[in-house]
C-alpha cells in the first residue's frame, strides 16, 4: 500500500508511493482541497494537465450538500466530481468545530455570542460550547449546519459511514481540532477523546467495510507540546490504522518541531499527512520532517484574491505595476496561464470582476505548488535535497 | 474576402466562408461574446474545444478597461485573451446609451431619474438625453462611466481609433441603437443620424488604417418599419463597407421580416451579421432570412442562472428533481459537460454557489448553440434545410 523510494539522508523525509484503487500518489505530493466535490473554478481537465495527483473532499459540506446518498448512488467522490484519480475526504471534525463560530458571526445566531476560542473558555463546561453552536460530550457532537441553522450530530461511527457512502481513497477517523493557543489542560482532553474517538473509528471502519480498498488514517493531536505529541503519536501509531493524519494545531514556527517529534514515533511503513499546511516554504519544513503528503486551501484561496505565487515570492496582482507587465505572472512557469496570459490580462481580469480571473490564478497557483512539491520529490529521488531547498529559499521571500 | 458556399433554395439563407487575417468563419456562425475579452468563465481552450470560431468584444468596455492602449499593446484583443481565431468588436453604441441607464438605476447620478426610455420621451430635446446620462449632438455622444461616473466622449471618428488600437478582425461602424417601441418619428432621426455616423465611420477607417486587413461593417437601422429599414439597407448598402451589422431594435416577433426586408436589398456577395441574437429559434429564422453571423449574451448570461439548453428545450437545473439525476444534462449532447457529469452534479454545483457551476454550464450552453448553427450549416450544404429545421423544431419547445 505504501513503499518508500529513497530517503533524505540524515532526515525523516522520504519519497515515496502510495497505491490506491484509483491510482498510485508518488510523494511528497500536494493534496488539492475539493471541499464539495470540486477545486473551486477548475474543471477536472484542468486538475490533470497541471498534475495533480489527488483531490480531497470534506465529509461535513458534503454531508450537508448534496448529501452522502447522492455522492454513494453517483458511484463516490470521484465519479461525481469527474475526477479519474486518487481521492480523500477530511472527517468533518474540524468543520463540525470551526462553521458553527463562522454562523455565529454571520449573526444567524440566536445565541449571545462568546468571541473566545472554545480551548480557551473558561466559563463553560469543556464538553459544551454554545458560543460555536456545537456540543461535544464523549460520545460524538452536535452542532449546527451553517447553511441553515438545522441541528445534526456526529459521532465517530457516524462520520465513518458518511465517509464510506462518500468513497474516497483515503478516509479520516473522527478527531476533535483544537486551537494552537489552547492551554495544555485543554490540549489533553482533547487528545485522549481523540485517541478514545480513533478507536471506535477505527472499529466502526473495520465492522462496516465491505472491501478493504478504503484506508483509514489516523489523526495524531497534542498541539505544540512535545510531551503530548509524543503520546499521541505512540497511541494513534500502535492502532491499526492504514496511515496518519497530523492535525494541525500548532503555530507556523512549531510546524517543523511537532512533525519531527511525531514522524519520530510514527511506524515508518506507513504514510503521513499533515492536515491544513500548504504555505511553500512550510512544506519543505513538512517534507524534511518526515510528512508524505498534504493539503491547504492556501494555493486556491489565495488565488481567488489575486495573491500570486512566482519564484521570487507572492506577488498581488492587482497592483498597479501589472496593468501593463506583458511578461507572464512567473516568468519561465509552464503553466496554462503562464504560457498563454500575460501578467496585464490576468490583472485586467480581476479588476473587471471575471471569473476567468479565478480560474486562471488558480491553475497558476497549484501548479506552482505541485511542481515544487514534484521538484522536492526529484530532489530526494536525486539524494539533493539540500542544493534544491537551498536554491528555492534564496530567491523566494514571503 | 467572402464567399457563399451554397444557398437555401427559394430562400435568403446561404452557408458561407468569411476570410479574416486569423482564420476563416464558416457560416452560419454563433460569435462567441467575450465583452471585456473574456468569454465569461470560459478558457480560449475550452473555446476552441466547443468549436466556437469566433469571439466578439466591445469597445466601450474595453476602453474604460483596460484601456484601448493596453490592448493594442499586448498585440490585439485576440493576443491579450489568448484567442487565436477571428475577433469582432462592437462599436460600443449600444453599450454608451444602454449602460447609463444602468448607472442610473444603481443611485450612483445626481440627476434625477427619467425612467422612460430616451425614445419615448417628450419633454427633453431629442438630442439630450440626462436621465440615461448620455447626451447625443449630431458629432457624437457624451456619457457617464457605469464603473466611476466619469465623463467620456464617443464620436464615430473615435469609436474606430478605439477599435483599430483593439485590432479584432471585423469592426463595426459606431451607430444609435433604438428601443424596439420607439415612435416612427424618432427612428427616422435616429437612422438618418446613424447614416451619417456610418459614412463619418468610414471614411476614417479608411483614412486611419495602415493595411486592409481589418474589415469594417456598416450598420443598418429602422426598427421596425419596413420603409425605414428598407431605406436604411439602401443607404448602408451603398456604401464600400465590408459587411453590414443589422441593428436589433425590433421586437421578436418582428425580427424575421425585418431581416428579410434589409437582406433583400444589401449587396449579396457581403457578409451580414445580426447584433444581438442567439435564442435558439430565433436563429433559423436569422440564417433562413439571410444572416450570417450573429452574437448574443443569452446563451452565456443564462448559462449562469442555471437554464441550460436540451434538445426538448431549455431546463432549469436548479429544479428539485435535478438532485438525483444521474444522466447527463442533455442525454447525447457531446461537450465536456455532458460527457463528463451528470445533471445531478452540475445541479449540486449550483446549490453550493461553485465558481464551476459556471464554467460546465456555459460549455454546454455555447456548444449547444455552436452545433446547432454548424448543423444548419450542413444542412444548407446538404441541401436539407427544411428537414433539418422542422426536426429541431419537433422535438424543441421554448
Amino acid at each position: 500500500m505504501f513503499q518508500i523510494d529513497r530517503k533524505i539522508t540524515g532526515r525523516l523525509g522520504r519519497a515515496g508511493t502510495i497505491c490506491t484503487p484509483h491510482g498510485a500518489i508518488s510523494t511528497p505530493a500536494f493534496v488539492a482541497v475539493g471541499t464539495k466535490a470540486t477545486v473551486k473554478s477548475l474543471t477536472p481537465a484542468q486538475l490533470e494537465e497541471i498534475g495533480v495527483g489527488v483531490v480531497l473532499g470534506n465529509a461535513y459540506h458534503l454531508y450537508l450538500e448534496p448529501g452522502e446518498a447522492i455522492v454513494r448512488r453517483a458511484g463516490g467522490i470521484g465519479a461525481f466530481m469527474g475526477w479519474r484519480g486518487p481521492t480523500m475526504t477530511d472527517s468533518g471534525g474540524f468543520q463540525v468545530f470551526s462553521l458553527g463560530a463562522a454562523l455565529e458571526a454571520s449573526g444567524r445566531s440566536k445565541i449571545a455570542p462568546q468571541r473566545e476560542h472554545p480551548n480557551k473558555r473558561k466559563n463553560v463546561g469543556v464538553f459544551q460550547n454554545r458560543a460555536l453552536l456545537a456540543n461535544i460530550d464523549e460520545d460524538g457532537v452536535t452542532f449546527t449546519s451553517y447553511k441553515d441553522g438545522s441541528e445534526h450530530r456526529f459521532t465517530p461511527e457516524r462520520s465513518i459511514e458518511i465517509q464510506q457512502a462518500i468513497g474516497a481513497d483515503i478516509i479520516f477517523a473522527f478527531d476533535e481540532c483544537t486551537s494552537p493557543t489552547a492551554d495544555k489542560k485543554y490540549q489533553r482532553e482533547a487528545m485522549e477523546r481523540t485517541h478514545r474517538w480513533a478507536a471506535r473509528s477505527l472499529e466502526s471502519h473495520l465492522q462496516l467495510t465491505t472491501d478493504n480498498s478504503q484506508l483509514l488514517f489516523g489523526i495524531v493531536q497534542g498541539g505544540r507540546f512535545e510531551d503530548l505529541r509524543k503520546e499521541s503519536a505512540q497511541t494513534i501509531g500502535s492502532m491499526e490504522f492504514d496511515g496518519f493524519g497530523i492535525g494541525g494545531s500548532f503555530d507556523k514556527r512549531d510546524m517543523g518541531n511537532a512533525v519531527r517529534w511525531v514522524s519520530e514515533i510514527l511506524p515508518e511503513e506507513k504514510p503521513r499527512h499533515l492536515l491544513g499546511i500548504g504555505n511553500p516554504l512550510d512544506l519543505f519544513e513538512a517534507v524534511e520532517n518526515g510528512c508524505d503528503t498534504f493539503d491547504c486551501v492556501a494555493p486556491t484561496r489565495e488565488a481567488r484574491t489575486g495573491a500570486l505565487y512566482t519564484k521570487h515570492g507572492r506577488i498581488n496582482i492587482l497592483n498597479a505595476r501589472y496593468r501593463r507587465d506583458f511578461n507572464p505572472v512567473d516568468e519561465g512557469c509552464a503553466c496554462y496561464t503562464c504560457k498563454n496570459f500575460s501578467a496585464a490580462y490576468v490583472s485586467h481580469l480581476f479588476r473587471s470582476g471575471e471569473i476567468l480571473a479565478n480560474t486562471l490564478a488558480t491553475i497558476h497557483n497549484v501548479h506552482f505548488i505541485v511542481r515544487l512539491v514534484a521538484g522536492m520529490r526529484q530532489a530526494i529521488l536525486e539524494n539533493c535535497w539540500g542544493a534544491f531547498r537551498k536554491a528555492f529559499h534564496c530567491e523566494y521571500r514571503e
